[in-house]
């Protein structure tokens, strides 16, 4: 264990994700497990910038790990990108005698700690909090589970009115860059088509597709598809186009947005965060560093911040299979 | 009682809302009950007009109390708007032997039922089935309660995001012509304004109140807007008026859409969907014909059709001081 | 408007229920909107006695509308029962200069609040707040319309494994003295029977009805009961004498407890919650006391305490009926 | 590809699990997909001993992907233990000309299947469903992620109320052999202590280590409890033990009981059901049989029903650690 690190500041940074709160917790009261000091960072890098800073004991995270957002706040700092805004970050770290970090976020946010600990030596662990789960090296990141159940809860809503009117739905889910959770929330959700970024369908085998569905006898449809999908600038434009050429449906669209950031966190992303938040002290005082801890096979695992950033989503091939043969 | 009624047909028409199958449930075990024969019609009265009929009994309607939708379907019908397609609907009734309907919808399904009673005069019973609220003489309307819930709870969700990032966001909810769902569902949202269509705040006045809010300490804003809202053309107008008025918040838009009609219904809407279902068939035995079963002061009561359409919905402006005061 | 109201105190005494929250919130935003001081008291009745005060200002009950429970914590207090009880109480209020108290709880609370009023002629007014419904003169209590759906989405989970195994379950809620949770419930997620005890159906007459119901093809059956319901001394004595004298069911037993009291508000309770809050700070200001603020026909009423505590719980026939009629 | 399958049955049997349906629904389509024809067997291992078969095509299972239980229903045969029981079943599968069998269920299941596939070479592919997760040979189980936020949700709303009241609530969970539920739900619901069969904590321990809790400003606590708990006789003795020993807290005991069953199941169980019974399908026509197909690090395996059953349980003592970090 490095006998140097004697306060450890904890932040959340990038977009919110349900779950954070959880992890945070874990932080909070492994540092006082371990007799460290522990500083809350309000409002991510930005935060850091600005000093925004508050000391926090094991009572002060209590009756927040059933809470979704993030109660230290988030937010996206262009600061931080400069050289001066990381000079503040780091004086403001000294000053308040804060030995290690571990910071809470997406890529964005382990890009901005690698270049930190590379300038400044300082010890960072990340820990992997997204609703889009698009980090290499972890098998999920804290807030999509409830993510996808968000949007499978709205689906099943919207199967409702679609079932009672024989109605065609365009649903758009989160994922400009990442097919997952359209594909894993289009499969639970029982969807007849899934339109993702790493594949793309064509508009015309889409409508060749729904005219064959509506002909072996189903008499409503969900297509869901992922923000930035390949085929239609954008889903109005792609409902437009099926209104022209496919007769046998009345086709409506329904954007999901924000409600997918919220919500009460799932159990295992209450668990995942927890783990993490342990896990990520633990790897700070066994003198671990520039590495985000992640779940590997249910076990967990430090993998470098160049690793954890490299961002080549790779996209299941046999969930597409499963999503094709379910939709039979 | 009326001798003659030994077979009475249901039937849910225009927009489906949950608890609408709990009415029909009702229906079939009251006229089980009673010992009536039930039909059940599909596709609302466009059903009628193809004879879309199946006999329904007590073991029909098992496990659907808890579903959302309609599982007789719904739609909307042109054909009913003509002398003809009503003339085809009355020769299948006939032909069928039924000698009443139970009609589950909104003013566009009775005023349907108002002409054909008037020209066929064949005993009709109406039960308010809509999302809306915007039925007269009856306090609430199948599948309200549930509404308000999901969009409460959606808002619920936004505010997770919302808070965690010192955001404004403008949230849409149903309500073209009436500001029911908007003003109950903001304050139970505890929303800081609230647009409505009976109500027209002005952009201006709700920038000035926005900038109060913030200058009062609140670090996120809620904004719901009734669709339709008399201050802008729509939401996305809205939001660049205020991003080009306000400086102090990042604007955000979620407009809810269809997940506002499906869903689990309430207990709320459950009991009255059974109850109203009850009251119907009551109605009918007792020979009352062209009126609504509503609900006033907890008291199932008959409104003629005529009353229950007329369309002026009024505003609660006491609830309108509570959503200002409870958002200071 | 009383000129001598310049600081209002507010508590929440009893069992808690959810929407206590809201009606917190609306009181203390209330008492800032007329420009009057609000001190919030923690743990009751008990808070009273031992001056567990604190200021509260609008900020003070931000993102609390959507939480189950109450942030004021509640407890029964057996030396406000007490003379000495209540002097230091009223002592207290004095010494912190507090001219009105706003008490949101059952009849047990309203009760000691009369005392209290009668003992000092310190300005009272109360809010019903309870899961049971059993207050004279209000339409609904907050929580009681929570802990309906809180019931009903139970049900509906143990109907999935009671539809699945071919079992008759019978599931405790709620309702010593009144049976209206029961009830409503109970016709909300279908129950094939509801034990009340307003109500003495005799085990007898209950086996029969099941033994009808399996007959008329039934699969599964779901029976509420009422805790302290007159035919069982209790639900496993009831299970056991089923299963002595129905060969037909597997019968299961489920107590649902203390879920039933928390929970997220529904829209219901929290703009009740809201109105209720409004309105006692305007019943005070307008000089009234001695009163509870509750609800009639979508109006708020004032209702004196004597009134309110009455406790006479009728059932509504009407609903006994329907019950009967759906689950035929 | 088997050239000799073209028929195959699909079961589910023992306790009913939130997926299952999903599962169903994959088997049923995927054999159309592959042009095989599908038979439902209701009612279990019993069914198949009874002949109670229905043809099923993909049709025949829409809109059940998103309901708890199972629509093919389950039960428990003692009849399919004996030699006679199982030469019934074989003779009707033979009668019917159905080739292969997909049995969905736990390791009651799977210990029949075995015995059954020895005697008589019947081809049989197991797919894990149970809410125990106590399989050998899979990460997870269907049903087992639902049952997981089924009862964090639960404690949520117990937690409001023990908040509320400065309580001490025992919360006894499903688990009387396997602790995972219990470890996993009490970490996410931010349990103070959890009490699981695989170690025995002592009631002296529990005691003290909840009155530090106590001191250390914990204002209530839950205590998770494992059915089957080894320091408790029952939870009720538990109790009474913590009542004599600890005056700080009120204490309070809810048995979740047999929602855990049930409810409208997660994302993750609708996905991991559809993966595996595409998989189980895929199985029987590649030739396998004799073995569970499991879900390992994501991917689809064949685990041979031998090493399924095995049923030894190992508690993550990692999560043992994050349990005792985590509540400080």
């Amino acid at each position: 264990m490095s006998e140097k690190i004697k306060r450890i500041a904890v932040l959340t940074s990038g977009g919110d994700a349900p779950g954070m709160n959880a992890a945070i917790r874990a932080v909070v009261r492994s540092c006082a497990y371990h007799d460290v000091e522990c500083v809350g960072v309000f409002r991510g890098l930005q935060g850091l910038i600005e000093g925004d800073f508050k000391e926090l004991g094991p009572r002060s995270v209590k009756n927040i790990i059933n809470r979704g957002g993030t109660f230290l706040k988030s937010a996206r700092s262009q600061e931080f990108r400069t050289k001066a805004g990381r000079q503040e970050a780091y004086d403001n770290l000294k000053e308040s005698n804060i030995d290690a970090l571990v910071v809470i976020g997406g890529d964005g946010t382990f890009t901005g700690a690698k270049v930190f600990n590379e300038e400044y030596d300082f010890p960072i662990v990340g820990i992997p909090g997204t609703i889009d789960n698009d980090i290499n090296g972890t098998d999920y990141t804290i807030g999509y589970d409830t993510a996808l159940n968000t949007v499978v809860e709205a689906i099943d809503k919207i199967r409702d009115t679609a079932n009672s009117h024989n109605r065609l739905f365009l649903v758009e889910v989160m994922g400009r860059d990442a097919g997952d959770i359209a594909l894993n929330a289009g499969i639970g959700a029982g969807a007849e088509e899934i339109l993702i970024p790493e594949q793309d369908m064509g508009k015309d085998r889409l409508v060749a597709s729904l005219r064959r569905s509506k002909k072996s006898g189903k008499s409503s449809s969900i297509v869901v598809v992922a923000e930035g999908d390949q085929i239609g600038k954008n889903i109005m434009e792609l409902a437009d186009y099926i209104r022209e050429n496919l007769d046998e449906y009345e086709v409506k669209v329904t954007v999901l947005g924000h409600i997918q950031r919220g919500g009460t966190p799932s159990c295992y992303d209450r668990v995942l965060g927890s783990r993490l938040g342990v896990g990520a002290v633990d790897a700070l005082l066994k003198g671990e560093r520039d590495v985000m801890i992640g779940i590997s096979h249910n076990k967990l695992v430090s993998v470098p911040f160049t690793e954890a950033i490299k961002g080549e989503n790779e996209i299941d091939l046999d969930l597409i299979r499963v999503a094709d043969i379910t939709s039979v």
